[in-house]
């Protein structure tokens, strides 16, 4: 039977895309054992922005809640969410720090790792895949999706292909923006199974409003598995509910076979925190409404306020229309990057540029230079020479893998850390968040020695007078 | 081509549903031209609670309200909701005064009536119905949707016939409580399809999240007509948002044909209103999540709170659950009510009472022995003889159309309420909601003769020493 296999999102995207990923361990323990209990797919729990999060925000230890929900949730698989070579920070690292990085979140407690580029350059993929399955891992690698001439189904297929042979468990067709369409999922599912052997997952968010038939439709073409977020932690900028599709699904061919009653007894837990935070402001219920922007003009609604903000910056709002304009044009001269962060900030920044200056690529950020040398990835279409030039002149472009360059950090990096280590887990938290780890660190120890660090350094120090 | 129809809410049932039909008609007026050039089905203005809101919370003319409308809207069909006998108040109303208020519905500019009655008696929809289609109007027959074993699909198809037999230009589903679930919506609209030939319209809302999906299926099965809001007002207890299935839709066998970039601006009109109703409370976030009660328990959450704080008051609330189990056993007693507005509450009442007194109909509210008599019309499922007996003991049952036994009241009405009479329209406001027509027709008087009729009335009293 073709039963519907749900991943719960709740622990990671959903509270990442609602509250800025502020949700506490403490929010989550008491209710680990219930949604053990459900039969989901996978819980999505770690990965994402969570990790940065938890350092820089909640001064809490990431693999220490891995280990914690590990150790509650003992029959449900465990995935979380890593950015290829960028692992869960903003630049690439050395295949030694990514390697130890999957080894230690496996150790930790992983079972599944979903693996992306925005790019969807594969090469990004292949150290972080390998080291899973080697680890004993699930590899999900995954599609991000986008919309644009460049992206059309034979490219999903041929990028969906590229992972299966890397090694790939399982493909997952992830659209961070929430503008997959019902009929096209259809359509894209239905080839995607056609093409390859691998199960099949699809990821999305409400933003739009279509999200909940995008999965109905993809369900229908094949889809195996769909992530979903409990109703209180639902919509907006979320996924689509959980529990509105298990009853949908309930008595058909798809049936979930997950039971309301449980689902019933997660949302009760989740709904005093989403009130509390409606209550503090951090939840802002313009985010749980629909944002057709992405629709309309294939830009976020995010985005467009950016460019408002800097035309403001620069007086010239009057410039708004010209710049809506110019956004699709400087995406296509850069081969068609999908609009996510960190891409879309860059091409709305040379968007502005572009207008406000009177001439295009006169002046260009050192992002969008770095991005045509090549140092992210191969773009989905090649730029054309015209543009290179303009923007980056006669200097090279990267052909081979980008961290094919970057020579090995790991030891380096313990190094520079060696006084603050209690687990070789720290030396990687290091590594890709020195200055917020480094932080949280003489927090851990100052609370450890029951010092207050900063009475301490006063100490040692005069006043100033 | 099976080309979808829109109907737009935002005027009438979606802020009836998200901030208690407070929407006053200076926050319609300045979209009204840009509405009527999207090409909508209909926008539905009027009807439901809004006449009510007009006169009770807004001291405005609902008449006046409907004649703007229609000024500014010339090229938009009308629609307004009726609730068949009981027209917009509680209780049922003589023919005279039926056939009055939809005569002049119609002619301060009403398209189509959606007439609808809760315990699908067409009986009761007879006079509406009627009248609307010898005054040119469209007479929309809607059926109120359930789940109980008796509201099968046969019992619809029995219902529609009858309505169409008795002369209905289109049929509605009506599905008040956001229950009707994707995959039996399909199964039911093929169904009325093949069984008759006017148009199928759809009309569901948010609430436990399914509505979208519910739509999609329903387009798939041949629905003519989907009712929506506009995204802003829409979600939560609302209707599904317009503009997501518009972009669903696009490019398929489907396509509404409305534009995005004309929607987008009356959203953008709509998105202040929605973020001052959230400022000032009005609408409360709560009502925009997912409520899955009424598909977990067949009991909408609005019941249970009741529910609960019935027991609170009679210091029962341990007896909860057993309340619970109650409910569904008084329904079907009933003969299987559809648990709305005003039967939720009397099924809930009689709950309570049978468990915490510890006997069954002990005691009974006079709204439950009226609907056993036959006042509310015929249940769907004839009530046994031993609860009858319970309940009314050897009383009468009323067998005919209930409204068949009310004798004439326009000329006494219009007698009663003589000394505020402006318009002939007036006439129908009071015998509406005669303590809350007499109100504002105090208002309007003291407005027009620029006096205040409290003031006035304390010079002719002494003030109380
Ligand atoms: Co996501
Ligand atoms: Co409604």
């Amino acid at each position: 039977m073709a039963k519907i296999k749900i991943s719960e999102t709740v622990l990671r995207d959903a509270h990442q895309s609602l509250v800025a990923t502020r949700m506490k361990t403490e929010e989550m323990s008491p209710i680990l054992e219930t949604l053990d209990k459900v039969g989901y797919h996978s819980l999505e729990v770690w990965g994402g922005a969570t990790f940065d999060a938890c350092l820089r925000f909640l001064n809490e230890d990431p693999w220490e809640r891995l280990r914690l929900i590990r150790k509650h949730v003992k029959h449900t698989k465990l995935q979380m969410l890593l950015r290829g070579q960028n692992l869960l920070g903003y630049k690439h690292y050395s295949d030694d720090v990514v390697s130890e990085f999957v080894k230690k979140a496996i150790a930790n407690g992983i079972d599944i790792i979903r693996i992306f580029d925005a790019l969807n350059d594969a090469r990004n993929l292949e150290t972080a895949l390998k080291t899973t399955k080697k680890e004993g891992g699930h590899a999900q690698a995954a599609i991000s999706y986008t919309i644009s001439p460049a992206h059309n189904t034979e490219h999903y297929l041929k990028v969906a292909k590229q992972m299966v042979d890397m090694g790939a468990d399982s493909i997952c067709v992830k659209d961070m923006s929430g503008i997959l369409t019902p009929y096209y999922a259809f359509e894209l599912i239905t080839m995607l199974k056609k093409t390859v052997k691998v199960p099949i997952q699809l990821h999305t968010h409400y933003t739009s409003g279509i999200a909940s038939m995008t999965y109905l439709k993809a369900i229908e073409a094949g889809v195996d598995v769909v992530d979903c977020a409990i109703s209180p932690m639902a919509l907006g900028t979320s996924q689509p509910p959980t529990e509105p599709l298990v009853a949908t699904l309930q008595r058909t061919q798809y049936d979930t076979g997950l039971s309301l009653e449980v689902l019933n007894q997660i949302a009760d837990h989740f709904r005093p925190i989403r009130d509390k935070y409606l209550e503090t402001k951090q939840l802002d219920p313009k985010v749980l409404g629909v944002d057709v922007n992405a629709l309309v003009y294939q830009v976020p609604g995010g985005m467009l306020s950016n460019l408002v903000s800097q035309l403001k910056m620069q007086n010239a709002v009057d410039k708004y229309e010209e710049v809506l304009k110019e956004v699709p044009r400087v995406r296509e001269d850069l081969g068609f990057p999908p609009l996510v962060t960190p891409m879309s900030q860059m091409v709305g920044t040379q968007a502005v540029f572009n207008v406000v200056l009177g001439e295009r690529y006169k002046m260009v950020p050192k992002e969008i230079k770095a991005y045509v040398r090549g140092e992210y990835g191969r773009p989905t279409v090649e730029i054309k020479e015209e543009i290179r030039r303009k923007i980056i002149g006669n200097e090279d472009v990267i052909v081979c893998r980008p961290a094919d360059l970057i020579p090995s950090q790991l030891e380096t990096i313990k190094n520079e850390m060696k006084e603050y280590f209690e687990q070789e887990e720290d030396v990687l938290s290091y590594a890709l968040f020195p200055q917020v780890a480094l932080e949280y660190f003489k927090y851990r120890q100052a609370k450890k020695y029951q010092i207050d660090s900063s009475c301490a350094d006063k100490e040692q120090k005069t006043y100033p007078v």
